[in-house]
Order: C-alpha cells, then structure tokens, then sequence
C-alpha cells in the first residue's frame, strides 16, 4: 500500500534546490506549488528516497518537512487556487 | 481540541502574500518555512482563518494548500534542517 507523503523545503542554494526537485520528480513526486511535492510512495521507496536525499542536503542553510498523510487526512485536505491533488497512481507506484 | 494544520502557499503577489501571512500569525500560525506554516487550531477558528485569507486569495494566480494531520499522522512528520516543530500550546489556543 503507497504512503501518501508531502514534502516541503527551503534550500537557498540553487543547485541543491534542483538536485531535490529532481530527485522527487524520480521518485515519482508531483510538484503543486514552487517548493512543495506530493508522493505515492511505498515505504521501501520512502527510504531510499530520504537517503538520496541527504546527498544533496546541507543542515546549516537548508530545511526539509516531510508529512505523511493517512487515508484519514488525505480527505480533509483543503486546495485553493492553482494546482490539483495528484491522483493515487493505479500502476505506476515504484 | 486543537487541530493540526500545515498550510504552504504560492501567491506572487506581494502585497497578497504578505496579508496571508499575517494572517496566519494572526491566527496563531507559526512560520516553519518561507511559504509553510504550522498552526494548532479549533474548528471554529480554522473557518474563521479560512474566511479572512479568503479576503486575500486570488484564485487565478494564488495556491493554498492545507494539510490537517491527525494524531497518528503528527508524530510521523519528518523535519530535516532548520525548522522545528511547534509544540502543542498548553494554554493558547485562540
């Protein structure tokens, strides 16, 4: 069963700011707003995901929020404006 | 009992941008990124805070996104860098 996770971050440095946006997007993120992703993610992949990461991450000047939402939350989630939920993926869950 | 809720925002224009974060400090938001708050908040007021941002929101060119995490979802956050989390007020809740 996916996870559904969203990931937030504040990273000043340009090149570390792509390198974690492209490494969401490899990992199947959809970004909804400049600095925020949403992810179906198997808690294997969540792993692994966290740990390429961290090769791109300087503690000092950067910050990372991951929140995972349960079946519960995900409902209540509340979007205005711009972007749409990603769909739950029916195959494509890597 | 207070909800939990994360808000992230896209909204380009300054002046728009600036009234929805003081709204959300108005409201007991805490600033956990550039465009993320965090905020502890009763139902009641979560509709109230919804109206006043709505004052400031355009439709066509901002994003709000909110996140309510229940009680399972909180401890599973995952803060890397220089934000923490918020702690749950003992008193203060507005």
């Amino acid at each position: 069963m996916a996870m559904f996770v969203v990931i937030s971050y504040d990273i000043p440095d340009n090149r570390r700011r792509l390198k974690v946006a492209q490494t969401l997007l490899d990992f199947g993120g959809e970004r909804v707003q400049r600095s925020v992703f949403e992810c179906y993610i198997t808690e294997r992949n969540y792993e692994r995901l966290q740990a390429r990461l961290r090769r791109h991450f300087d503690g000092e000047a950067d910050s990372i929020r991951f929140y995972i939402l349960c079946e519960n939350c995900r409902p209540r989630m509340n979007l205005w404006g711009l972007a749409h939920p990603i769909e739950e993926p029916r195959l494509r869950i890597i």
